[in-house]
């Protein structure tokens, strides 16, 4: 019988919240949605990656991972397949605000004052750093961290070697390589792995159109090419990740 | 390696939500907290309960589970403890009523027809009502079954025996007989054996009072008597809880 | 001719209040609604009660009575009828919620730190807390009392007494013998004495469901007995709800 | 023993209002305040004019009136004596707003389709067209009549009779003339013969500064000339202000 | 080619801002409309004219002149032709209380501590001295100067020589002598003179009926006689605004 | 004396509204800031540019030009200096949201069923599509081309061409090469040419920490390089960005 996972608050105690806190330590929450990801991956694989990786990063440096925000910003067309899928269900912008506004306040409150929003849902981005400034406007005992986009920049020889099929942007890998990569390393039991098909919208711009013309959708919801994905390919995806993270709270919180 | 739990919609694909709305099933929404629950619980404790008991109820009326809401209303000291604990982190009403309100709505455009909150967090089921009215003026096709307290009533002998001890009401089974009775079979590993001690509000009056009276709040956090749970007694309470559920699920939307 | 009513607000003029703020007296907000209450009680019962117990309360322990919440939560048809009925007129709960936090805070503007919602309208129980909370974040330095359910607790013995035909429960009091017998001494020409007459619904389960099935709405509005209704009866429950509030009152603003 | 008032809708049942909306009858909404008026009269003479002159105009033109909006827009200085008085208690803009289209709505529901809101405190007046306009474009088979400012056109010489010591504007007839003559007839009771002086800012030009210079802010909360009050004007004020109701409701509702 | 605007803040820079603020000088924000002015004048005839009287005040007594609002509150048939009219395109209540509010702030976190509302659409003054008491609270270092209309009080002998046809309130001013007359000064080129026409709507009662019947608009959106309008009006009308401006400007926060 | 400026909407009158509207125009929306630009570019740079593009790109292909949003979302340092530059002056985000929503439904009521954002201020971008997606679920006529970003993919040769001294992305181009150029040709009496001096912070991570660290925030606001911006430049970047706009508005709502 495992015991409570180090770090987790969903698992912890108020005391064990209170001395973390006391000893200085940051609050991380991740920030996913409940989102079609194609026919093979699961709703809630934006919540599970930000908190899987936030854990990972408090063994290297400690921080308290707060229970995630599972209902997230409207999912587009364009990045996400988008509100006509059964399965996605979201928030509007001022309640989604609200919602990470009051997480940072209620973290605070339990004294921690280097907070951090780490994302996982391109829809959510947008969204972050209101809620941060209106928290640090209502009390300014808090810093918070803001980490929107949660890859970091990989030079164009990484790329080639983690996209061999080619890397058409990180807004095009929902339910695609990236997301079920990382999904074959933390959660294999949940990847249908007989459901994994690449598929496309027929046409997507650079601008949106609302409500999105039909030819935005991809009849499956996949964006692009989940068939690239590999268990190799995932860990590295998240090794990327959790050392982004790790350099992010080092940097703005100070070395530990 | 165990694969998706059955109608756990964090698990789903949107393809399998799908064919479960188009089935006619319902989907039930827990709303739990992220709250103090002594020292001895772990903060999820309100969103593991009717997460657990509303996966036992679609084993015997089948029902969808959503992603259940972690953050709920402001804890009230003589009902919760109170905002002052670390790692008790809560949403204002309108911001909660809000997400009610926004999450139905979604399940109702997944295909839901059938809606259930279902909510274990005292203090959350002031809101319940209002999210659910303002769902159904929003749309005419649903229907919201609303269930404030997850247990159902008991005859005086039932709780005398539930209650050796002496039952008090409901409202000071926070972080106590009940609930720690509970975890002990849905998470024995979380719950700190070692920590579990009686305490009480050294007065609770049936007002209450803004900002709470230091003397409103258990130093620990408990509020009667975890002393008296024992794993059979979570047995119990569980299968009342999930009858219940199953009771107005079959009651309301018809007999499966 | 009979001159203004001793510490209703509404009759007293700025100095009047100016002189009581400094002479220390609590402000008690009676919170009501206009609400269906059956053919045979005016739909204002449920800001008359609370502000007649209130002034009342106040020739025992003096406290300023503000004038009444007149609109109230959404009538809910297990504990009120319901909103089908014409002359139910309400408020959402937000904007409930911010008019009474609204009215505290000119209380405290006023000079009142001793403030107090007495409710009588059960469906707005849910709000006060959130109102009084918010108000008390506003400024920190007011205390708010708030009252939810205005009669005290009985004895099995006063019980039986008091309702020899048994008693179900306060929440199916709504136009019932507590309310009626309390209007005959209160406003006895308000009572339409021969349309009194017992209801109940058809069905009352301890879950809601939005919209209401029709077997949740009595066809009268009467939820219960209001053929047991004295006014004997009602001298006694406005007795013991006048006690109450006069109790809380001195317990947690202080003997006078 | 008197019985309830005819027209008034808190004295009502719901059966009444039900019959009289199935009439065609007109539903009036007094809006009124909480608000200083000088020494010498009481803080409820915003709510307790119009609700008067509403039911004299029902015994001549049938409508219900509802019950009144007794906390009103913020109190301006220079038409108001300002928000620094004890016993001003205000709602900010919003909450009105959304009070009174919610208000509006529950009439409507009730099966009132010609509605009218009757204002007698000036600073709500901004408010009442918005207000309206959201419940006409909540549900499109209503009609609302907006009546911002209570008193019709008199003449030059009218004027000459009804002010001989001078007419400066109705904004400056906050406490004075006006509202004390009303008084005189309408609760005679309730207004201090021996607090009647006359008043004025020290400065009141035709703009507004906030927060107020404290030369905006008559001393007495009087703006003008109170010891100019009769009950005979009261009596013609009442009886032009009772004509204009008449005369907007028989216009746009149709001559009954 | 000529240079930036002198006082005009669009053409600043953020270093003269600064030193323009650490002077001491006001800022002055106008608030106008994009609403139908007739058949003869633009949509931001609202927009125009007080932001080209407060660049002409500033000449006089040097003051900051902040963009335009140029979305104002919903337009009334009766003293702006309504919403039904193409071009006309306005906020809610809310959205513009809070943008003038949200404005105010902003001007004051540039270091301007003396602030000035400047109106000319009818329709906003209502909702003008509201921002300005929520920005006040927000931040009790500023003052505002609410100038809800922009018109100084005429003379009789003066209206009469102004309005030779006669004049029948500033309210019916909407697209006719007035506006017309300025424009032929302010902006000559956007007039166009073959459409102007007079025109009135057939009933204009001293109330409000939402939604409008027909004869309260005017067909052509013209509320009364822009065939009075001329060039030497228009000076005269400019001359009395500014002046009234910088008088108001001069009074309150002081000599220049 | 140049007449009204071709489909821009302030010049139009409402019956030139009326006939673009009913020949099927679309209607645009420029969404701009009033915003530091460095010592060299005045406030209202992200007002102009927007609005000066779609009135080019009206020549090309017709559409109406509605008045700008001249007060954006607020300034974020790593990508427009932040809210510490006086003369920066911003919405919060639910305000800005509310005002576009409104403003495309003024539009849709004007007849307008093809609607445009086009956005310049990059802190914007992220609330445009919630604004367009709220407009279309309260009407369901419309559709909203949403363009956050203005400026189309550049080939990496086009920008070795635009930026000789090299290109470090978008985000970095406030108060820069981009703007500057671009305003030389605009509205070149408004650049000032002896203030223009490269800049940029002294750190500028791909995170975010709120509030910011003054190592985010360039001490002219400048972050980049002005120096390199040229005419010619400016008039390549109009041109790009007239074609990118002219583009999607003839891809999405038919060729003309």
């Amino acid at each position: 019988m495992p015991g409570p996972r180090p770090y987790l608050m969903e698992d912890m105690t108020w005391e064990e919240v209170r001395d973390a806190a006391t000893a200085g330590l940051p609050a991380v929450l991740p920030i996913g949605s409940t989102e079609q990801h194609g026919p093979h991956l699961p709703l809630s694989t934006d919540a599970v990656i930000p908190t899987e990786i936030a854990l990972a990063a408090a063994q290297i440096t400690p921080m308290v991972v707060a229970p995630a925000i599972h209902y997230g910003a409207m999912s587009r067309p364009l990045i996400g397949g988008g509100e006509r899928f059964p399965g996605t269900v979201s928030l509007r912008a001022d309640t989604l605000i609200a919602t990470i506004r009051e997480a940072l306040l209620g973290l605070a409150k339990s004294g921690f004052a280097k907070l951090c929003l780490f994302n996982w849902h391109y829809e959510n981005a947008a969204y972050l750093w209101e809620a941060a400034d209106l928290a640090v406007a209502a009390r300014g005992d808090i810093r918070v961290l803001v980490i929107e986009h949660p890859m970091p920049e990989f030079s164009p020889r990484e790329l080639d070697e983690l996209f061999p099929n080619g890397f058409t942007g990180w807004n095009f890998e929902h339910a695609s390589h990236l997301e079920t990569s990382i999904m074959f390393v933390l959660r294999p039991e949940l990847v249908r792995r007989d459901r994994i098909a690449d598929d496309q919208a027929a046409r997507a711009p650079s601008w949106d159109v609302v409500p999105a013309p039909d030819d935005f959708v991809p009849r499956s919801g996949v964006l692009m090419k989940p068939t690239d994905a590999t268990e190799e390919a995932g860990k590295r995806f998240l090794e990327a990740s959790i050392g982004r993270l790790v350099e992010a709270v080092r940097t703005e919180f100070g070395e530990r």
